[in-house]
Parts: structure tokens; sequence; C-alpha cells
């Protein structure tokens, strides 16, 4: 009954098997060759169009190349207050931005609302030298709260922030959930939308380490190789995350992995709905499931072997929790299984 | 017939063989779990004492936190002209120290002089603070031309620094080939010989990606720990990492891999050396060879498949080359064979 | 009917003639001669005990020397969500401090509460190696929006910040204007309540450039020097400000400009909240005012001459505001006049 | 007898003066009144064309802004060896370009030879993502030995490192004092042979604190003010040093105190050339004279009450010092008198 996150998983056998047979051999090192070259053009047709791809170490290092590229001097990248950039990235972000902010935007449901950006965005038109000036957007795809953002929505926001002269990057830790979870294209979900960026995440979805930064705008390439480089973050052995990559597409396991892990997330949320002893602190979307719970059931539930996070009750959680209550997060993973869930349910229900 | 470089090799069967063993189940994440703690348990019996083991994805990351840790407002960190902190990091370094400088510094075969270290200590004692000061002292084992420090080397250096109240920073990217050259422990090798932190690289030794930090000083984890993660190099599927340390150590791959890199560039030296068409830029200590040859020969091993970089002739190489002579580098690794060596020398002499 | 800023008049007759009268003969630079030792020791008397004084070129500069010295890797800095830190410094202390972060906290009155800051002080305990950690508090006196804070309340706050290994800044661009506003020594209103450093400013009090960062900890100074020589601002002829000190300090000037500019301030906020055609906000503690009045009233001052600026409507203010009214700041100084004041209210009320 | 340093002198009375007149009355802040126009006025007049002036608190400042100005990702500046931007800013020029670097050219009389610079932007071309890349070169006029750059120097430098694509800087901390020793206009000085931005300094030359940032590209406004502000370095009274320019400018008070300066170094140095107990270590060509002299004959002269500092023998002072030679700098200003010069020969003769 293993809840506490998808990056506690291990990696799909496709993965490691990968590993295994491009070991032999002689390949030009830091991302310049065949292999390297073949997961580029293999974004390129995900994406439905020629796409930059830069392989780093973690997703935290691909977001914040993402809003270096966008800095400017006294920049100012927007994000939902309970961003990962904000919360849990230990202010890498600014680190790499060189000393940039990140300023918190509201809304529900864990989305930032159109309403927020455009007091934020109004706050710095016409621009004022004291204040600083907005340089990008940053949604999470999905949400830090296992919410979904609709293309329509991506869209409106999207508009909004390059009106404004903006970028625009989409945290994609959990891409590939949030893409089976609406059903859309790769393209529809991004660049469609008027997404510039996207941190591209594989390493929750079944691969050890693949997180690549996405740029659509060729012209970002040459900056964002240096600033890449200058953050010690070109693997010599680029191959490595490569021959993941190439896994990770191959028939569909990265769909497969998402959809396997959003299913199990989807029978966990209706076991919670339907249980007397706790409830659903907002629709599950995507792989992580928000449960109110109070501290018996709580202690109930580790008692009977269960592992899960408590989750600071989210600002957007206008719902006033009873008594005892607290909010607890459950992740599932492509490693999750039926009976998981299934022991957790009963466990709850004892 | 390739010697470009021993980044430009795979990874030992064992490593691959590790991840897939290690991919089931699910463990904490952030470098957390039991393999991440057995693999720090291992680096201290490897060091006979206690240390501090910061995973991170390149050597570049792991000397750019060295010296971020010593740094100071105003600091300096002093290293080999031709170093790779200087040369082929792209600014790193100074990124992670937040706008310090690194000063070159010189000596003969690839090898920082003591009378080069005392005439810079010099300039910053009495301090002044229009100059900045000197923080770190930085050296690489095996050299970036594949000469090694011995012990005493190391020694007379260290003290010199910590005399003058800096911290001393062994870059070990090829750690075992300088190891396996010269026969002492890693004791011996590092802390005893006045160490505080080595960048201990297995990446060009047979693992896919495993480069860590190793700190000495207990009291400087913290600050470590929030410097890697600032800098987006803590991994979240950590173990990864560890499931290749075990394999490197375990029944000694690590120095057998060294030990057969090494003697793949002794016989390629030899072959060299022996040669009349061309000759060595000076001895080979470790896993690289540097050729002295001319544009003929070079089109000649060119023409046979032979792979290599030239070299910038280095500031140190007094002897004055002859005609159209250049300066070329050879590097073996675990994947070099006898047939590729005695292949290139046939081709060389034909 | 100029109030606009106090930093939007000259420099007291008394500053420019100490210009004067220093500028023959040699001393010299950097911060080293008599005429600046003499400066630092009038500090010390003034605070009662020994202090360090660097004299840089803005109060943002101050401000960002003083959260930098306090940094550490990951470290992020509280402070009220509307101080001048967060929105008039274009990410000057991010900058200074190595990418680090302010998070905004609340309160009445432009003041943070300890209510507020004991709930950021928790979220940070125990560590948690992603959040980044708290390592400064910084307090405005006078606050932002004209009121002061009490001995007490910096107390309160500061013993809250300290047990939980913070240092503490005060922000004292009016500086004496709360001090004689509150009629208390420069010692109980910083280090006997429990204030680390302070940012003493003289420019807006009738200098023409005179700020300082004023340590109690000798510990610090050092690398406090070269933090400020590192951010290029270690002014050559560092005797042009301290001569401005020197005449700031004799005969009390400094005093006696900030009761006149207090005073000034008492009447227009008197007459203002005499008055049917607007209110005030709040209080008026210090040398700065906020009206509120509509638009009609608004035209009608700006039409007879006077000069002053809207001011976003604060977090705080919880009254709403009715139909088009808004809030303007008016700002006193040793150069406002009885009659600049008189000619205010009567246009007000006309 | 006072050689220490131009910076060692007060200000000239016409600039106190100006501070005093302009005391009364009040001004927008932050460089946006009426007088602060009036100098970007003049300076567009004395360079006969339009440009952007930023005001700063120090020449480190405005070399570290130019530097800032130009950088990209792993950016580097190219240098003379001991330029002051190397020598004596503590690592600003880094700090302000966001971790940057700066590499050391070399060349005869304290000038970047072309020779230096061919070799250096050979190394970047074409360009190798692990050595970064060079973005700018500054030279300093008149040097830090007193040399100056004549126009087709620098129109030669500047056309090598414009086809690099770098931008050119001039460190013109003593701009008149090379000017005058030309003869030429500002305009031929700087953008006429290649110059894009100028760190303009007024301070060594009669002013309390004037230097800044000229810039003749303006596109690069924007930026610029963005970066000072977010250094720390706008100051809110601008005019008071808008009031030392006018002043400055003022019957030509800038060039008679340069011209003064230089005739003062020319006296010393032909007393020096003449003296049986010294030479010149090479030519003086604006206000600095750097003399060879035994220890004898400076404790002769320090008895006497001359105060001046020794200095490091510069790399390319190839002439072999005997015995207990060393070298002396001697610095003039607008405050050297014709009776300090005499005094100082007199006591070197005696």
């Amino acid at each position: 009954m293993q809840f506490s996150s998808d990056n506690w998983a291990g990696a799909s056998p496709q993965i490691s098997q990968a590993l295994v047979e491009n070991g032999a051999g002689f390949a030009s090192a830091y991302g310049t060759n065949e292999l390297d070259k073949a997961v580029e053009a293999r974004f390129s047709a995900l994406f439905e169009r020629e796409v930059t791809v830069l392989t780093v170490s973690t997703g935290t290092a691909a977001n914040s190349l993402a809003l270096a590229l966008a800095m400017k001097p006294g920049g100012i990248a927007l994000a939902y207050r309970e961003a990962h950039v904000i919360e849990d990235e230990c202010g890498a972000p600014e680190f790499f931005m060189g000393a940039g902010r990140i300023e918190p935007l509201d809304g529900d449901d864990g989305k930032i609302s159109s309403g927020s950006l455009g007091a934020a965005l109004k706050r710095f038109d016409p621009p004022f030298l004291h204040h600083g000036r907005a340089t990008a957007l940053t949604m999470t795809q999905s949400s830090e709260v296992g919410t979904v953002y609709r293309p329509q929505e991506i869209s409106q926001l999207s508009a909004m922030a390059r009106d404004a002269g903006l970028a625009v990057h989409m945290d994609g830790a959990r891409f590939a959930n949030a893409l089976v979870s609406l059903a859309v294209t790769p393209a529809e979900m991004t660049w469609k939308s008027g997404i510039d960026m996207v941190s591209f995440g594989g390493t929750k979805n079944g691969c050890w380490c693949a997180e690549a930064l996405i740029l659509f705008d060729p012209s970002l390439r040459e900056n964002a190789e240096y600033l890449r480089k200058r953050s010690g973050q070109l693997f010599s052995k680029n191959r490595f995350v490569s021959a993941q990559w190439m896994a990770y597409f191959e028939n569909d396991l990265w769909l497969d992995n998402a959809r396997h892990s959003n299913a199990m997330a989807k029978a966990l949320a209706e076991g919670i709905g339907a249980s007397d002893h706790a409830r659903l602190a907002w629709n599950c979307e995507a792989n992580e499931v928000f449960m109110i719970a109070n501290r018996t059931t709580e202690a109930k539930l580790r008692t009977a072997g269960a592992k899960f996070h408590e989750w600071n009750r989210p600002a957007f959680l206008k719902e006033n929790l009873a008594g005892d209550e607290a909010v607890f997060r459950l992740v599932t993973s492509f490693a999750t299984t039926s009976q998981h869930v299934s022991e957790f349910v009963e466990a709850l229900n004892a």
C-alpha cells in the first residue's frame, strides 16, 4: 500500500532493459550521437513540429532553465501560489534566473485563475522600474493537486501572458498523466494552446532519470545549451537518457503507464468517495488523490501499512475541515497494483 | 580504434545489470532510502573514515559544488591553468560560487607547482579588499594531461593552501586511474594528504552516470545539501545512481576497469614511443596518451579509422614542435581492447 | 504644495556647506581616513555600543547587503507583504543574496503581525530541504505606510525570529522620523529590542546621499566589507558621505529635521481628518499621510497645484472604499513649510 | 608631497559650490528631473550624438554594468591582465555579469596587443560549448599604468572584437587625462574608434562622486536601467550628481583639471628622468608616473614626507630590476601643485 509518491517506484522493466542493450559500443558524448538525435526526432514527431530537446537531470533543473531562458534583468516569473517552483525547489529557479523572483498567483483547484493573472499583469503595466517586470508565466500540468488544465484554460492564460510579452512555460512533471486524462495530443496541450516551453518528465512515469526541457522556438536553442552546460546539467554519456526516452515512447509505454496510474488513482478516489470514513478534498483528474480524514482514520490506515503523506491544507481549500481532520495525498504510479488499492479501501472501511 | 574519450564508452555490463535488478519495489526518493545509505557506508569504508556523499549528475556539478562550498564573498579559487574547471565547464564553477573567480596557476606536466601556488598565496597575504581573497585550491587527479600527483606533491600543495586558510579540493573525474597508477589507498591519496573534498567520478570508468562529491568534514553537509538541491542536482530516484555505485565497487570492478584502461594506455604509449612516426609529448601515467605527430601521420591514422582529438598545445609544453607537428590526445577506457591498440600501432607504423 | 516624496527635497544647507568645507586637502580613499573613522565613532556613541558602519549609495543597497549577510544556500528572508524590499527594489535584495527569496508576511497597519511571522517560521520548522530555509527577518521603521513599530512590538518579533536562528534587520530609511515619533533612543529602538542590523538612512531627511548599514555584531564586518566592495558600493572619496554624516548629527540637525517633518505631517493629517472632503486611511505616526478621497477632490487638489502620488490600496486596508474613492500618499520633509500644509488644507476644503 | 592617488584629493571648489546652489527646491527623484535631463543633453553634445547616461556610485559599478549588459550565458569578457576589472574590483564585474568570467590578455606598456586579442578570439572560434563564449572586450583609457591607447590602436582592437560579435567597452576612469593627452575629441576617442560603452569618470578629476556609464546604442537603455536599479545603484537624489556634472563641464573645468594634472605628472617624470637616483619604468602619458628606485632612495623620499605606493612589478616590465630596486607609482591630480613636484624632485636628488 505504497502511495507516498510516484518517484518511490523504480523503473519499468523496458527502461532498464534499454540500458542493458545500449551499453556496448562507442558513441560521441554530450548529446551529439545518433541515438541522441533520434530522440530529438522522436519528440518532434510527437509534437508535430520541430522541437529542441534538452535533457537535464531533474524536473527542477528543467523548470529552472525554462524560467532562466525567459529572464531579463529585474525579471519576475508568475506561478501558482503552491507551485513546485515555489514550494519544492529550494530556490533553484531563482538561482538559474540569476536572482529573479517568482510571484504567486491564486485560483481554485490548484490552478491559476485568469482573474489572478490579469491582476498581476496589470501591476506591471505600464512598466515601473522599481517593481521589476514580468517575464514568464508557468503552469503545472497536471497540477500539484492532481487537477488538469483544460486546453481552453491553457489558451486563455497563455494568450493573456503573451499579449503582455511573457514567455509561457508548462511544468509537465506529470505530462503523460494530464495528456491521457484529457485525451488530447501533445501538440494540442502545448504549443497549439500557446505554450512556449515544456518541462517534459519521464521519471515519475516509469523512467530512472529522464527529464527534458522542450523548446518550440528554435532561436532559444543556443542560449539554452549554454545555460544547461553552465549549470552542470549536460550529461557526458547522455545516451543513457536517450535510451530511456526511446524505450519510453516505444509501443506507447509512456501512455500505458500513465493510463494505468490514472486508473489506479480513479479507483482509489472512488473507494474514498464511497467511504464513510473519509472524503475527497476535490476531484481526482490524474494520478493524485487528496483525501480528508480524521486522525483516528489516519492512524488506522497507517497501522494497516498504508504509506502516504499528509498535505499542507492548500490555500484554495475553502471548505473548513471539521475537528481533527487533515488532508492526505495519495499518489499512484505504473507500479501501483489493484491489490494496493483494494487493500487500502478495505483498511479505510475496516 | 576509438580513442576519442573515455566517456564515449557505454557502461560495464554489471552496471546496467544492477539497474535491472533494482528496478522493482518502492523506495523513498531523494537519496533517503536504504540503498542510498548503504552507498554512503561503502564510501566511508573505502576512505577509512565517515564521509558525506553527495551524488550529482556530472563531474562539472561536483567540482562546482565543491568550490561553492568553500566560497566567501570576494572569493577566488586557484586551479591549474588548463584545468577542467577553467577550460571545459563553461563557467559552471563561477556560477555555483555565486560570481567567484578562478585564478590560473602554472607548473610542469599539467600539475600545479609549489612555486606558482606560493606566488598566488602571497598576493592575497595580507588580505587586500580590492583583490578579493583566495578561498580554495583545486587539483585534478589524474590531471587533464594524464599525469598523476604523487602523495607527497599533494601533501605539499595542501599544506601550503591550508596554512593560508583555503579549502583543498581534488577533481577526481579519473580518480580510479590515478589510484591504481600510484598503488596507494583512497585515504592516502586524499585526506591523509590534506584533501578536504573530492569529486569522485565513476562515469568515465564504466558507469552510466555516477558522480559524487565526497566531503571529509561533516560540518559541511548541511550547506552542501542545500546547494545541491538549489542547483537542481538532487535526483528523485537517486537509487538509480546508488545501484551503479554498489555494482561499481562490488568485486573491485572499478579497480579492474581502471587497471585495464591504464594498461591499454601504457601499451599504446609504448607503441608510440617505439615508433619512428610519432613520439610521446610526456609520460603516460594513467589512461591518457599524448602523441606528437605531423599532419601526414595524422592523416594516415585517420584514414585507417583511428578516432582521437587534436589537443591544444599546452602552455607547459616547452619543447618546440617541429614543422607541422601537432599534439593529439588518445584516451583508453574499460572498453578499449588490445586489438584497438595493436591496430593503432600497426596503422602508425604502416 | 509638494508632497510627492521626501527624496524630492534637496539638502539641508548645513549638509552642502560641509562638503564645501571638506573639499580641500588630501585624505586616504575608500573609507580609511580620519573623518571616516570619526563617523564610525559618532555612530557608536549614538548607539551606545561599538558598531560597524558601512556607507553605501542607496537604501536599496543597504537593505540588500543586510539580507545578503544573513544568507545561506537556500535562504529566505521574511518581510512585510508591501515592504520596500519586495515592492520597490527591482529584485536587488535577491541579487545581493545570490538568488535568495523574500517571503511576504501580513499584518495590520503596514506592520508584520506576530501571528503571520509565527506561521512562516513554523513552515520551516523542522527544516525541509525542498522548501529552503528562513535566514532573516526585516521590518521597516517607520513603515512604508507611515506607521511605527513600538519597541515592544520589535522585541516580540525579534525574539521569535532569533529563537528560530534568523538575523533581524531594520530598514531605517526613515529611522529619524520613527525615533522622534517614539521618543526613544537609537539603542532602544534597535539592539535593545533585538535588532542585528540597521539600514540607516539620511538621504530622505536632509542629506544629499548618506545611507549606511549599521552592524551590531563585529564578526560580520569582514564579510560585509567584501560584499560591499563586490557590489560596486565602496565610494573612493568616501569622505564626501562622512562629511554629510558629521553635519547631520551636529547640533541634532537630524532630529530637528525629523521633528519638523513629522510636525508638518501631523498638521496635514489634522487638516485632512477635520475636512468633509477627505479622511485618513489610518493614523499618521511619522512623516507620511495617507488620505482617502474621491476623484473630484483629487482633481480639485491637483488643479490647485498639489503634488502627491496615488497609492495602491494596501492589502491590509480592510475598510471598503466608497464609489470612486482612492488612497493618496502625502510625504513631508525638512523642506516642507507650514504654508504648504495650510495651502493644501485650504485647497481641500475649497 | 601627496602622490598616493588622484582619489585622495577632495573636490574642485566649483563642484562643491554647485551642490550648495542646487540644494533648495523640489525636484523629482531617481534621475527624472530637468537637471538630470540637461546632463544627458550635455553629454550628447560632448559626444556629438545622442547618448544614454547612467549615473552610478563608483567606477567599479560602471564597468560592471557595462560587462553585464554585454553578457550572455557562458559569457567571457576579455581584459588586460592587470586591468582594474581584474585586479581591483573584488569580483564585482563577475557578480554583475551573473557569474561571467574575465580572461586576461597581454601586451606591452599596459595595453592589450592585437596579437593577444587575436589569439583569444581564435580560441572561441568556432564556438565550443564547453569553453564558454567571448562577449565583451574592455580596455582602460588612460591605462592602469598611465599609458594611452592611440585612436588607431583603439580602432584596430575594436574592429577585431566587433567582427567576432563582441561589445567593446572603455574604462574611462581617467577619460579626461587621456583625452587631453591625445588632443582628440570625445567622439574620436570612443564611438568613432569603435567603442560601444564608456565608463566615464569624474571623481578622480575633481568631483566628489560622479561616475556614469555612457551607451552609444539606445537599444541598451532599457536593460541598463533595470540592471542599475537591481544593483542598488540608482540614486534617489540623483541631482546631486547631475549638479556635479554640470559644474564639471562648465567653462571646461574638466579639461583644465586634466591638463593641470597631466602637466604635473610630466614635470614629475622629467625630474625623475633627469635624476641619478631613480629612473622611469616607462613613458608617462597621462597623470601617473612609475618610478624605479632602490630601497635607499625610497626611504629617503618617505622620510622627506613623500606619499606614494609601491607597485607590483607589472608582467610586461621585461627589463630586469637591479639589486633592491622596486617600482613606485606617483599619481597627480587637479590638487597637485608645482611645489609638491619640485619638493619631490629635490628630495629625490638630495
